[in-house]
């Protein structure tokens, strides 16, 4: 089949062995899958990871012993737990020691034409959600994560550190007041068209109750620290950060909460973009098809930093 | 007076002069002082002060417009809000902006036969407890706040690293089941007899549901992660720790709570005191007079890490 695959270098395949399905486990046709910062990170060798990456994806299952399942269309769960420990016991599957992650870990991810998951990890799309807002389920239960960890109350100040925009769109869908801080005018007056409040990063002066650390590197946690007021939380949610020189002295004095925060629940995710609290469309930036001349370009345009989201779409 | 000074360097001086009573504040007779490693900082150059160190105290109203609190044996919550700002409105004095904080920060301590504190700082000590003891209320205040911060339940996995004798008396006392993880093997013998659990810190290979991280450094707090399970809790109580290399990548992939903790409310530490719960005394290693011969050497006698805790005793 077609691929991204990474071994070293990653470089687009067109003979990738298929998946083949195993009890348990199904065979995803995937029709659109997004692409992360996490993805450009294990494409710079971020879990030593090899095969394909890629972990945002709506397709439709074209095998399945679950009866259920097929023909559906589908996301799905990326966690993949071994379901016999006791964490897995404990309903945290997504914290398995021994799980693998869909094109993050151990197990062959979305940028491919087909993907196999666990049953269990796959969630039929409502039919009113299109695959191109469906493939935002992922990082919108990321984003939707915070609310399971966190108690927000609605009048606290809320920043949003870094290129969150996905969260920050789930807070105002949700009726928090975050302000997005960036450092990028264009895709700050982006985000301002949808209705979010931003600030150049560097202005903020104010102290906030929450700050969200979505600029995936050390400075902006070292940011979050001095922009949360004592008390405070800092919810960091920056998974591929480098090791930072980090002074954790006013982390003690001023006695703030710092939650990491990782991949969520998908149900939450899709109910919202199913009610149509949030409309990821216009994060948009490309939609490239997984083929020779398109696969890698897709990535390349990924890296730019003023563009929020890249779609790859079979061919 | 009588007063240990920070000056660039600590000396030893019979000519400081006196704290002069104000509206609102009292005059103490400091009866016994307690040395801490906040101290040890402070007279490292930590937070730049000057003056008097000492916040751990024992002793006598002497000088008061409050007619409950003259005579008065007493201790002091060490730090002293504005009272008029949002922050000190909501009941934070602890963490008000522009607050000053007894041998810390702006306010001459308790290393010295007299200070002031706010008259509403000064916590009258219940005839049961002796000055010996009541002088580990400010310690203990600051491991009760753990309590206040996060809830803990009674079957869950709590590693106290570094010396945190204290807390880890404390959650012994409220029937928590903390092991105590140290370099020391007779520090850790001398817990043990204490009724605490013990165990050398490296030979640690469990996952714990809480790490209580006081070793006052930045290495503590990189074995802290390595030592909580996936959704565990961090308690960072190290206050003076140095600038070190951390990456934050576990603690969002294991979704891990860090929680600063500093100064908790001297009240509950003052009624464990009273109701026999915790005796700190065996962890008292030496009582000096505040003299010239002796000042100086109870500082060299707390550097030694072998030591729990060094006394000094108004002459």
């Amino acid at each position: 089949m077609r691929a991204l695959v990474f071994d070293r270098n990653l470089a687009f395949r067109d003979d990738y062995p298929d998946p083949v399905a195993t009890p348990g486990e199904s065979i995803v046709r995937v029709s659109v899958a997004g692409i992360c910062g996490t993805d450009l990170e294990i494409a710079r060798g971020y879990m030593q990871f090899r095969g394909v990456p890629g972990h945002e994806f709506a397709g439709r299952v074209v095998e399945s012993q679950n009866a259920a399942l097929r023909g559906k269309r589908v996301v799905g769960e990326i966690n993949a737990g071994c379901g016999r420990c006791a964490i897995c016991s404990a309903g945290l599957a997504r914290h398995c020691p021994n799980r693998t992650v869909l094109g993050i870990l151990g197990r062959d991810g979305a940028f491919a034409e087909f993907l196999r998951l666990p049953d269990i990890n796959l969630i039929p799309i409502p039919d009113s959600i299109p695959d191109d807002i469906a493939v935002f389920a992922e990082p919108l239960a990321a984003a939707y994560e915070i609310f399971e960890q966190v108690h927000l109350a609605r009048n606290q100040t809320i920043a949003v550190l870094g290129d969150g925009r996905l969260g920050a769109l789930a807070l105002k869908g949700e009726k928090y007041l975050p302000i997005v801080a960036g450092h990028h005018k264009e895709k700050l007056a982006r985000l301002a068209e949808l209705g979010l409040d931003t600030v150049d990063e560097s202005s903020l002066r104010d102290k906030f109750d929450v700050v969200i650390e979505c600029s995936g590197n050390g400075s902006g946690f070292r940011r979050a620290i001095e922009l949360v007021r004592p008390r405070g939380k800092i919810i960091l949610k920056s998974t591929a950060a480098a090791t930072a020189e980090i002074n954790l002295a006013p982390i003690v004095v001023n006695e703030i909460s710092v939650i990491g925060s990782r991949c969520g629940r998908f149900q939450p995710a899709l109910d919202a973009l199913a009610a149509g609290k949030i409309d990821p469309r216009p994060l948009i930036d490309g939609t490239f098809a997984l083929d020779n001349e398109n696969g890698m370009a897709a990535f390349e345009t990924t890296k730019n930093p003023l563009n929020f989201k890249i779609l790859l779409r079979a061919p």
